[in-house]
């Protein structure tokens, strides 16, 4: 059965690295002895060695060791054999590049749906979409597609930012990109705020966190969803 | 000789459509009576048609009179053909995917650098520089490539945006995404606040507007270049 944890960020303002999930993940991961990091995405550059440190730490905690992709001489297989995955965040273009070149995409999806438990924050959540085309990040490298895993029916956008209305800034709003997708593409799109996170067991995807997700379908107004609603009918 | 004018935004807050720059434009365009709009950008998802009459209103103060690029059978001639240029903004994915698709990236390169004067806002500055890996927008099509009209020897951030203190937000700074762009690629990128623009005469680049822009060159702290300033060395 499929099981993924989809964060919006990896961190709250304030907060240690996946600590606000680490309750969620202790559960999750379960018996899970070992789990396969993805750091391809490389927030602010930091170096593969660097970013696998840090998610080693966060899961020193609860007992489970961690060992990073771009170690293996053979991701393909690294990804086959994995006990559990976590795709961390950073630049989405960047990690979908590099998810193509070392051909791990198809690899990643086939896991999942074979039961491989999968956790993703950022970036790493974005690519559970269909596509990664409500990114927020910026254009670093040209990949060879758009499209992503598609183990949920829909698109995400995570960080998603409600606008501000104090500010004197014309460049579109989160809200004003979206519907600009929804001119061209008739996707729906999730916006998951900082401290929210969906749970997907199965065909079965649950809302979690304390606040409310924004879901914009092509041609109608955005609804707002409350925590803990049952999300496995967008898409369907 | 190259001439352009490329400005952050359309629009100030509180302001109409180009009004602050109305009386450098009238100057710029001197004794020309024609605008050919180049509307491919749609912000917000207008159409061509909505979207080229906002330029007529605006043009109509200085006497030019605006026809739009999607109201030719032949954009190429069009384009060959013209005696000013206007680019608006909107998504730059889709204005580079619609530049691509009529094939009239390299004629508007050609154009201007015969000396047909361009005036280009947000998406219709960043596409001035040497790729569009510097925009903020969100993917919503699928470009054929990157690289964009070359006219200036650098890459523009427009509607750049210093972080917010105040902000619990944790998705990237506009900053913190320059820095990632330069792990991977060397171009010099320009950060140039609304209310700043270029303008570029022959080789001359000049800074114009009230406020500082921001200059990123890989490897090196940012630094903040004065309004008045000659960039003419930047990326030479």
């Amino acid at each position: 059965m499929k099981r993924l944890i989809i964060a919006s960020t990896s961190t709250l303002h304030g907060g240690r690295y996946l600590e606000y999930l680490m309750p969620d993940l202790r559960r999750f991961f379960d018996a899970k002895k070992k789990l396969l990091f993805v750091p391809y995405a490389r927030p602010g550059g930091i170096s593969h060695d660097d970013y696998t440190v840090r998610a080693k730490l966060a899961f020193e905690s609860i007992g489970i060791e961690v060992s990073g992709l771009h170690e293996y001489e053979n991701p393909v297989d690294a990804v086959r054999a994995a006990e559990a995955i976590f795709v961390g965040g950073g630049n989405t273009f960047l990690l979908v590049s590099q998810l193509y070149r070392f051909k791990v995409m198809d690899e990643l999806a086939e896991a999942v749906k074979n039961g491989t438990p999968y956790l993703g924050s950022s970036a790493g959540s974005n690519i559970t979409g269909l596509t990664m085309q409500n990114t927020n990040d910026m254009p670093i490298v040209y990949p060879p597609d758009f499209r992503t895993l598609g183990l949920i029916p829909f698109n995400l956008n995570p960080h998603y930012l409600d606008a501000d209305p104090r500010s004197n800034h014309m460049g579109e709003t989160r809200e004003t990109r979206i519907k600009e997708f929804h001119q061209f593409n008739s996707l729906p799109v999730l916006g998951l705020r900082e401290g929210s996170w969906l749970e997907v067991e199965g065909e079965k995807i649950t809302l979690n966190g304390s606040l409310t997700a924004r879901l914009f379908l092509q041609g109608k107004d955005a609804e707002e969803l409350r925590p803990g609603s049952d999300l496995s009918f967008i898409g369907r």
